[in-house]
């Protein structure tokens, strides 16, 4: 029974544009509840002041609350197995256990680096801020080192938990699309030849293609 | 105080749409709260199902509802004279008690045949519903003789209230927009010498233009 999801936020937030890659993976359907403010003085071209793009995540099913992007993708899986992409989560214990894994790798060591290159490469600039040349370089490393591991995996498998696109996968859309929506950003993944394939892949998927489109709709700008 | 001001619904709706660009006029902070429903299956260029377009407005003043457009424009109006436009719901009794006669004669006259209007003839080939030729014609009529007396009017005064821009326009502009969307429609306006100024003047109003642009990143489809 899937009535009574709903997701409180703004798209352009990374976590909650993992949780509505996931619900459209699964072709639940939900209720998106979005809060717009809008200042007196409003600019025509921004006068949609959205929440920041590492803004947090809402979710309500029933009487239940969530507020992790994602738990919200496991608490999806299973409560909602038999519907949509079936595998995204693993169709067997080993399976799942990688995913997790990954889900955990991307959490820890993924989301950080990628989280300061998403604001210093592709948000900073629209506030006209000075880039902090070190700090970009310093995650810029630490994302390179972590793309080359992924390289070496990428070359073996499809996808990073197996040959089947999963919440794996499905968790590094977010960051990954601001990232390279800048020229620099961009290199980090098509510099190396399989993690270029995968991010073809994956962020090539219906599901993610219209959370880009509500994006691009609502793009995220800072309060 | 301006605080606490929300509105409830879709910009698509007229009058959401009614409501908003008053908010804008009068230069006000406020918040919109949406709520799409995102259906299982859905198709890409229609996932996001959006009440008809008139569909009803929700108006939050701290514990206060409204629900009526046009009540509410007053509302924020008297409640709020000194921010924004201040010559939008009249600076002296006489001006105000004409406005109010235009809002009336709207909502009572303009209103019915524009809402058909609206539906048969911008949104019905949506539906790929065949047009009802004989109930177009019929409210063509209706709408063509108040804009006969509008032209009138308009010959003598800048607006339908005098020469200030108030709410006696503001509130024809939400319907005459999906109207003159369609080249049949856009006749009954243009073919009028006096009400294609006005309408050319009260549609490039900024207020209105931001409404504009809000509904086309959110058109309005039926469920």
């Amino acid at each position: 029974m899937a009535a009574g999801l709903q997701v409180f936020g703004q798209p352009a937030s990374t976590d909650v544009a993992r949780v509505l890659t996931c619900l459209f993976e699964k072709d639940l359907e939900f209720e998106l509840v979005r809060i717009d403010t809008f200042k007196k003085e409003h600019k025509l071209p921004e006068f949609i002041k959205l929440r920041d793009p590492t803004g947090q995540v809402t979710f309500k099913h029933g009487d239940k609350t969530h507020v992790d992007s994602r738990a919200i993708c496991r608490y999806l899986c299973t409560q909602f197995p038999e519907d949509g992409n079936r595998a995204i989560y693993g169709t067997g214990s080993l399976e799942r256990a990688s995913i997790e894994q990954w889900l955990q790798a991307e959490a820890q060591s993924f989301d950080g680096p990628s989280s300061q290159l998403v604001f210093h490469l592709a948000f900073a600039p629209q506030l006209n801020l000075t880039p902090d040349e070190a700090h970009i370089a310093e995650n810029e490393r630490k994302l390179q080192q972590m793309l080359s591991v992924y390289d070496e995996i990428l070359a073996k498998n499809q996808y990073l938990a197996g040959d089947e696109f999963t919440l794996a996968d499905l968790s590094h859309l977010p960051s990954s699309h601001y990232i390279t929506s800048t020229q620099r950003g961009r290199k980090l993944f098509t510099s190396k030849k399989h993690v270029a394939r995968w991010y073809d892949a994956i962020s090539s998927r219906p599901s993610w293609q219209q959370v880009v489109k509500m994006q691009s709709e609502h793009p995220g700008t800072f309060e």
